[in-house]
């Protein structure tokens, strides 16, 4: 089970296939919104509660007012040339949740999480994501360097010191980018593990990007490679 | 006056240029370190605090025990042909400090900020920017409309309906990058005073990408066409 927190999450759910087992509103909020939502979602339960009580029950600081009680479910495989984004200890929900949500604008066909990961289905992963979870499949607590093992494409490791440069490799063939956590980055079992270890050549007078922005460059990279 | 917080911090603002007033230290912090920060900095004054009083100055939750006061000022302009980055209403100042991180790697010349936009030498910013506020040049609470008039070169407005793709378009020429606020976008004055709208094309089943990662996509295509 999954709570989700606002109308853009519940109708990403409903958009993606799943279906919700409760819809809860506060009385403050728009009754026509519950109204559409369950509409969609024949046999809900519906509650209304008090902005007091609902806020009680919101997993997040600042309720929308709609929060809905959902069947976790795994997304279908995204088609196509594998493209696997393979985080390693990504440990802040809302950088996590962006991260997937960037891999999934993306087109990538799957996601594969070390232990070290935050939940993926957590409300704050959730709300950084913006709906992300229902349409990548995100396998959790993957042993990484036995995942890399057997994946049958180009594991690149994403580093400040890769020997060589995204933009010299051909990222169209099936294809794994591994990212790691933004403090100590990648553990060095992954990192061997990995088929090759690759930089963003920096053009400025800082040598860093955050995980989250180095996984949007290399995805669009790749994306604008299939294109 | 800026307070940074952490030697990283400290370091980014010594390598550009920058000049400390003070150097606090937590009693439990190395001694060393304060030794060859204030070892660059002739004339410092240093200060050894109690962790409790330390804890209590410091303008983050998790104090790294090493502080500094430091002189403001404005870095000298990136050479090189014109690429800025302009941002309108960005309120959340670890994103704020990201995206002038992610400019000052990706060879950004200087960066353009609306009056809504959170203020980029506030301690979370800086956090967030890692150094980026030392090296590249920041101007805060400007008239992008007015701005944008007088800029000399190309105005492309990063949106998710652009009528022309990133990817399309010859980033080599003098160029501005706008990107609006997360959840409201571009105002449509800034919207209408940019030569041209553009989007980066999405190959998933999620048509968004947070602000951050489109500004780095965006960025480091440029980079890419420039190099």
């Amino acid at each position: 089970m999954t709570l989700l927190d606002g109308v853009h999450l519940v109708e990403a759910c409903l958009d993606a296939g799943g279906s919700l087992h409760t819809l809860v509103r506060a009385t403050s909020a728009d009754a026509s919104v519950l109204f559409a939502l369950s509409e969609r979602s024949p046999g809900v339960r519906r509650i209304c509660l008090s902005d007091a009580l609902f806020a009680d029950l919101s997993p997040v600081a600042t309720p929308s007012g709609i929060l809905a009680e959902a069947g976790w479910f795994m997304p279908a495989p995204h088609p196509g040339q594998a493209l696997v984004v393979v985080l390693e200890a990504i440990q802040d929900p809302g950088n996590l949740g962006a991260m997937l949500r960037t891999a999934a604008a993306a087109g990538a066909t799957r996601a594969i999480l070390s232990p070290g990961c935050h939940d993926p289905w957590s409300p704050k992963a959730l709300r950084g994501g913006q709906g992300a979870q229902f349409v990548l499949p995100v396998e959790t607590a993957v042993d990484l360097t036995d995942w890399l093992s057997h994946f049958a494409g180009d594991c690149l490791a994403l580093t400040l010191e890769g020997s060589s440069s995204l933009y010299d490799r051909d990222l169209a063939r099936p294809l794994a980018i591994i990212v790691g956590n933004e403090g100590a980055g990648l553990s060095p079992a992954v990192c061997h593990a990995a088929d090759a270890r690759v930089r963003i050549p920096m053009h400025g007078r800082v040598e860093s990007l955050n995980a989250g922005a180095a996984l949007a460059v290399a995805l669009f990279e790749a994306a604008r490679q299939r294109s």
